[in-house]
């Protein structure tokens, strides 16, 4: 048994001003913009939206701008392994999660645990 | 003053299948899948969050497959100007609601109020 759920989303921007990026869409949504934690992650700006509720996040990248969905579980390949079964497919590992493709043509990710009430509400997979 | 704030995210899908695209996004998301109300949104599959929650739908459409944001507001005019003034453009109005693209490239629409909890929660912009 294990369990998942969305997490959150990500808003992929091609740009070389990660900071007006955070900037516009903190504004537009009503969030404030903050650096994520941590040097490894320079190039995410988290929106603030309270521990329980969705996350969301600006990140600065190469390929042209989209938005996709993270998916929280508490195995990564258990969830993975659900999501083939269902169609998806596996693109590639990075640190510690794991990028997928969806039927639809969407690329999401698998992550570890991202929001406070994940024990209480998240999906539970026999 | 008018309020706004995110109501949820649309999931565009480029396929003949609405239904498998819908199931997949339910199966993947945990959430059941249902026709929106209204003929007139055939091409929509609402999946079953809270009204309180972010909406989530998955639409059938004709450009690439993407993620678009929905952002909720009391009075449209007055958001898309704030949006315009942050650097967003209008792009089409489409039967109650504006599609605009943000300066990161984004397409993303200007909507009726959709979750219960707007009145309360909604972002205020004098």
């Amino acid at each position: 048994m294990h369990k998942s759920r969305l997490a959150g989303f990500i808003i992929d921007c091609q740009t070389q001003d990660l900071e007006g990026a955070a900037r516009f869409w903190g504004a537009a949504l009503g969030f404030a913009a903050e650096a994520a934690p941590g040097a490894a992650e320079a190039r995410y700006r988290r929106l603030d939206t309270a521990p329980d509720e969705l996350h969301i996040e600006v990140q600065q990248v190469e390929h042209p701008s989209r938005v996709h969905l993270d998916i929280e579980a508490d195995d990564i390949e258990a969830e993975v392994a659900r999501l083939e079964a269902l169609g998806a497919r596996r693109i590639a590992s990075v640190h510690s999660w794991v990028v997928m493709e969806a039927p639809t043509g969407h690329r999401f990710c698998v992550v570890r645990v991202q929001r406070s009430d994940f024990d209480a509400r998240a999906n539970r997979w026999p």
